[in-house]
C-alpha cells in the first residue's frame, strides 16, 4: 500500500521551528544527530506519517546548502511503495529522471530512491520500499 | 486523531506534473476547476492524505504568483487537528503567527486557519478541524 512515509523539512533551528507541533498538542522526539547526513533532527509523528525536521550541523550538509539557496522550507516528500524494484525500472523505462539511477541503502537498511524535482512537479520525492 | 490532510503542490501543468503519480500506479482524480482560486488541481490518494496538484487558471491565482516567485513545489501542508478552536486559541495566545486571526469556512464547508511560514520552519501550515 502507498502512504506517504515523511516530510523532511530543513529548518534553521530545531528549537524555533518544533514550537507550533508541541503547542498543537504532538508529541516530538528527542533530539538525534546523523552524522552521514550532517544534521541534527527530531521526528514529529502524524498519523501514519511523520515530519522529519532537519536542522544542519555544518556549512557543508546538504540541507545547509538547501537553506542557503532557497530559504527554510520542504526539503523533500517520501512515499512508501509497495515495490521498489518494480517501480524503479517502470519509471526508468517511461523516461523519469532519477536522483540516482540505483536504489541506495539507507541507515537501518531501508531502501530508497530520489525521483528528480523536474520529474515530479517540482518537488524532491523520495520512494522507499514499503514493508510486508 | 492528528493526520496529514493533504499536501499542496503549485505545478505548472497538471498533465506532466501527475505523470509520475499515474506511472507509480496511484490513481489520480480527474480534473476540477476551483473558480474561486482560480485553478485547476486533481487529488491523488495516498493512504489516510492526499497530494493536490494545483496549476493555475489565471495569472492573478495566488497558485500563479507563488509559481512566478519561488518555482513549481509544494505551497502548503494541511494537518487535521481533534480541535481547531481550542487549537487556535492556544497558538494565538503562544504568540504564534497566524495568516488571517479567525478560523474560515472553506468550500464543502471544512474550517481552517493557516499558520505563517515563520512561525512553521519556512512551511505554510494549514490546519483543518478534524471529523468526528
Amino acid at each position: 500500500m502507498f502512504t506517504i512515509d515523511h516530510l523532511g523539512i530543513a529548518v534553521k533551528s530545531l528549537a524555533a521551528a518544533k514550537g507550533i507541533y508541541e503547542k498543537l498538542g504532538l508529541s516530538v522526539s528527542a533530539e538525534e544527530v546523523v552524522e552521514a547526513e550532517q544534521v541534527r533532527l527530531v521526528m514529529v509523528p502524524v498519523g501514519e506519517s511523520r515530519l522529519e525536521l532537519l536542522e544542519p550541523t555544518s556549512e557543508n550538509s546538504a540541507i545547509a546548502k538547501f537553506i542557503a539557496k532557497q530559504g527554510e522550507g520542504l526539503h523533500h516528500i517520501s512515499l512508501r511503495v509497495p515495490d521498489l524494484a518494480a517501480a524503479v525500472e517502470r519509471l526508468k523505462k517511461d523516461g523519469v529522471r532519477l536522483v540516482s539511477e540505483e536504489i541506495k541503502v539507507g541507515a537501518g537498511g531501508h531502501r530508497y530512491v530520489f525521483v528528480h524535482p523536474s520529474s515530479a512537479g517540482g518537488v524532491l520525492l523520495e520512494l522507499v520500499e514499503a514493508e510486508g
